[in-house]
């Protein structure tokens, strides 16, 4: 509903909060660049959008509509129709959520319309009532700015999901929990759900910036193509948080067969002593009246010494064999992959011959 | 076997249950729209098609014969013959059902065929009835009507796969049972029977809206583009039920491996426990003739306390370390993902620099 | 070995059994159809194939080697060289395997070796020995035959271990035994052999539907095409497959480690109930002189009435936990992915709008 | 360095071991077919080809360096410069390796380089000293012959993978130990090296066959698309290899937790029988004056027969319980994808439509 | 900060240390060759490029900026910009960590930017400091050189990871530990962080030795050929090394699986022994006054008699059931994969006919 028009005109005045009536000639002057945004858009946005602009009503539907649309850009001839993906900061769900910006891009007008209030518009929107300088490029850069600074927005989010990551891990080995499990889950669910609208977002700016429509400036392109380096590098990002994911997965769940073993060895142990012991005791417990071991003065003090005896073998076997095993301090390796700089020159004063 | 026949002469008439001899004349004049929809197609269909429209042979046996066909298009130069899948209402199976429908489209004429009684044709029937509308704009319109209808029939199947996969992962943390895996499994084939069946209309409604076909004209490929982006967002929407089931399983998985663990931890601290102490009890129950304990006053409730504290004591160790474990609560992390808006903003100040 | 072979002339007379002589002048006539068919393709047959047709030797060495190979199209100028896989019906083995069938294919011959009898064929050629039907429309027809025969009898297969894997997912759930696995590895291998068999067909289809041959016409390119259809359907069916075989392996396991489970879960129950109350009768069995409990008119009944006490109760403990979790009757989801009619319906009128 | 040099003039005498000089001539003349073959290669090597041939330095290290390299092949405009793999079968490791074969191929010389003897150059070297046969149809036919000897010994390696793969199949049903898991990992990475070796080559072999290079005449590529279709098909065997070493690896982890799960449930049974028939002995070991049934005159035979009984019942009901769910033999499914000849028949009758 | 700038005069003169005026002049003549190399670029030093040579903003902010970049290449007509990944040596981590190098590439200069020391950039400093040959024959020559130094460092870290692999494959086998698993997932994510490092260097090598930039000279493109060629070893050996670990992976877990399986057998084997026997001495510890065996001369020894037999029986029954099936010594066998010479000789004749 809420409504930011901005008008720069030919003449590189900067005017503000125009009625539709002015939008509508702003736009059918085709000078000057023309700025609509529309924050959470509803059906009279729509009718507004159709009756000013006369842009496709399934462009229109697509900005209305409150159902998640993939990220696409749709050539109308002399205008394209772009849906782009951003965080979702207002949202206080466990697991990332993307939201949509809907852009009508015109060679002298930028329509914008998202549901939630985003902080790169409104940025943007901070610069140009500064000195309208986002707007004094064309539409093209206005476009870009806005797109960048969604994009760019993301990274804060990875940031966070980077550090929610060493908290597991610092978990997973220290004090595995029930319920790291389920925070591992969620961090893979909000990898994926990143994953599958940045992937797309790639391949619309690959099209927007090898010069495919001609909106785009040539100037721009350059532009774009840098977007186009910061959505690979936050898949990159987010590539690693992946496998981060999965590692912490791999070691909880190794870490919980391991605390199964523990108690395994705990129980076959103390089965190994005990019931060998109580079996011997049970024996001279035993009411035969012919048992001569019975009447021996140091009998009693026989049997006690042996089951001292074995208990302590025993145990000092069992310790020892955990010992060698499990127990044993490794030497820390030192920076594994670190090599020593001789290995290095001498390597290449080998190899580079020109 | 039911035949509905619709007829919209160049004059702008509607008109309903024509005879075959009207048919075919409908059909050979080569003016206005035809639309001819076959339920639940027999043999006797095959040949009315055959006899009438003189359609190929091999495309008429794909509408009769009950097997399962992909989702495709095959250009006849001046029809094209469509099939697509929806989903079958009708079926009573645990797993989710695809249908087919089959299209044959000309400039003049289309004839839709189906196995199963479909709601998206009857709906598309129901307004033509009414005011003839979705066949005044020609037969690439009335296709695109029948499509749409039919793949966003699919949405609400989706939205209901979504509560299953609600309820399972209730389940899955509250209550797991071994008819819990099962559910899990068949909803996984759900998603992939559904998955398998979209990957292949996308990339024929990609077709047909990049103008490959003159038949469907430049007016209407927007049309079919956005029947593309449903396509897009349905296999998304299914992608992101897939991650849901196979977290569902993991975490089904581990909670079965707790359990056990669980078992595991009671029998060995009750072996700990309680083999020594019977041990004990054993020893003082040895009938040798020289154990000067037993005639000690205080001997008898000597033991018991040492049985007594024993017993006290580990159950507290094995409670303590299971607390400091498996026990702690922890501090809910609020919003995990959602970033301070100052740090957006001041990201943004340093990045946008045009 | 055993030969076949018939002529159509070019006045449309059938001939059959020509001697070597004929068959080299039928060849070289370049008028009508002549098919070869030879069975258990051997050295000598090669020869004859070099001799009479000059076929190019490699192609020849492909039909008479033993050796399995890959679905192919070679394109010779004037003939094609095919590969097909078919299944083998003769094989005793309990996993699925395919058989070759080479056919030579020129405008007016067609050369057919395998070295298994095939059903596929022998009906191709009853149906010639007929009435000379599937001959008399050119060779590109022939060939389309006797394709589609060896393709189409792929699918009694493929409904067979549909069957099997039905037979498999009874068994998982209500006998699960060790041999299951094999079972399912089977049939695992089966539908892995048959994908890996089916997915080169596939493009070999492809090319020959697309006109990238000149022998194959125009008209009888959508009938290749056809065939085409019938690969993606079986490639299809087979996929399905190895998701329940997939499935059936994670209940199996799920089954296994369950198994695992109850065992445990009765250790655990016994050995808590039993070992405490056997240290309770330890302790009185001690021959302490002072241990006034002895000497009392209703010990014995006190002790032996806690005993009782302890094991029902304990009993009644695990009954009931396991109950709430495990043992729950669900009340079974009715056709849990049908949606009600109204929202269907509904649901279009709000979006088909033209 | 051990050097083979064939010269094949031009009037098709055979020249064997000719001198330095006689080499440069003969490579000068640009005439006939000079076959150089260099065995272990080295830096002296290098010079030699670099002096005499002017080949670029890049590809002379590719030669010499004892690095393994990927199959390539670089067009140097007047020759070609080929690496391919084939089978160490000199080398003593547990995993296969391969070797490399460095091809120079010009119009009329062929210079290969190798770092261990090789069957395969041995073989064609042996057929030239014969009768100088693969030289005279020129050097794509001597290259072609080299190369495809070379991978047709891949192909008794691949024998002896299957047969280790059996071995193991059997060991893994019949008697599992620790060793078989080492062994099916070891199988698997010889396996994936072969993988990784073969598929580049593939590619190599692609490029050959399909006229890219002007100095494999038309007339050879039919001979270089065979090798093609014996590295697919070699691929293809590999592939199985690795279907049958994955079921082995998850039959071997089945194996392991079937032998837990019965030491679990002999553990569960022997529990759930002695430990309270231990009790009931201990309560009658009690030494309570007031306990009537120790003064019973049958009192002694009721307790051990009630012993007795429980023993024999709950072995029983373990024993049946087992039986049912594990034991029953199952009747052994008889050829089970082998369908009945009528079905075939039928079904081919009723589709094929001419 | 730290500057390095060479410059090679038309004439062939090496001057060294350049002021900035100087720098520009240079720079501006179009002539000779100007390097200058720039060690962990500030902003200063970005100023510093874009007021003398005039680079985009945007290639500037990418070798300013502290965040990673994906390795590309980035065609601004006159010069290009391009990101390549070397080893980070100078790291402390755990985990392999790359570090960039940024080139600009004109046809009369080179300027290299890097946030940390590199070895190869240096190595190539110290080359042209002796006699300038790197910057003799061209700009496309001395940035091959850099890039080649770069990727060339990347295998001795390979080296050191595979002898890290070797360390954890010992380690796994003869001493698994708890920390095992820690270093199996720590080499991964190396693995991995390498791999997708390498993964885009190779697709810019391969785009820049297939002359789709004309400052990359044709004489010079095979040089970054090899390049390309030495990516694809690095791949390869990294994939290789991927497979170890998850091998190694694989083995570790199954030695965790091992060990409780030998804690349970122990486990059931001790109470399968004592069990039944402690309830044997128990019934003769029971107070009924009517027990005649207790009167019997040798009913004692008979006990302890049968209590002995009993524990030898059972263990001898264990100890050989284990010995059958995990104990037996398997004869090593030896050189699986190598074939005897006849079997490929054999094989050769066969198959080799030209």
């Amino acid at each position: 509903m809420p409504f930011k028009v901005y008008y720069l005109s030919s003449e590189g005045e900067l005017r503000r909060g125009l009625g539709e009536d002015e939008v509508r000639a702003a736009f059918e002057s085709k000078q000057g660049l023309l700025w609509v945004d529309i924050n959470e858009t509803t059906e009279d946005d729509g009718e507004f959008l159709s009756r000013n602009f006369g842009f496709h009503h399934l462009a229109i539907e697509d900005c209305v509509s409150p159902l998640v649309h993939h990220p696409k850009v749709d050539d109308f001839g002399d205008h394209l129709f772009m849906i782009f993906h951003g965080i979702n900061h207002k949202s206080e769900s466990d697991i990332v959520e993307t939201t949509e910006l809907c852009l009508f891009l015109g060679s002298h007008f930028v329509v914008s319309n998202h549901n939630v209030p985003l902080y790169s518009v409104n940025s943007i929107a901070k610069l140009v009532e500064d000195d309208g300088r986002p707007m004094r490029r064309g539409s093209d850069f206005l476009a870009y700015a806005l797109i960048d600074a969604l994009i760019d927005n993301v990274l804060p989010t990875i940031d966070q999901m980077s550090d929610v990551a060493e908290e597991i891990e610092e978990e997973v080995i220290h004090s595995p929990r029930q319920s790291t499990l389920d925070d591992i889950l969620k961090l893979k669910r909000s990898i994926l759900r990143l994953h599958r609208v940045m992937a797309p977002q790639r391949e619309v700016m690959n099209r927007l910036s090898r010069g495919e429509f001609s909106i785009v400036s040539e100037r721009a392109q350059i532009f774009y193509r840098d977007i186009y380096d910061h959505v690979v590098r936050i898949e990159d990002l987010n590539q690693t948080l992946r496998d981060r994911a999965d590692n912490a997965l791999s070691t909880h769940l190794s870490a919980v067969a391991n605390r199964q073993n523990e108690s395994m060895k705990i129980l076959a142990m103390v089965a190994t002593i005990f019931l060998p012991l109580t079996l011997l005791a049970g024996i001279y417990g035993m009411n035969f009246e012919n048992m001569p071991e019975l009447g021996w003065h140091w009998g009693y003090y026989v049997v006690v010494g042996v089951i001292g005896t074995v208990i302590v073998t025993v145990m000092c076997w069992f310790w020892a064999r955990s010992w060698i095993t499990w127990g044993r301090r490794r030497i820390p390796r030192v920076r594994p992959f670190a090599v020593e700089p001789e290995k290095l020159v001498g390597h290449l004063a080998k190899w580079v011959r020109l």
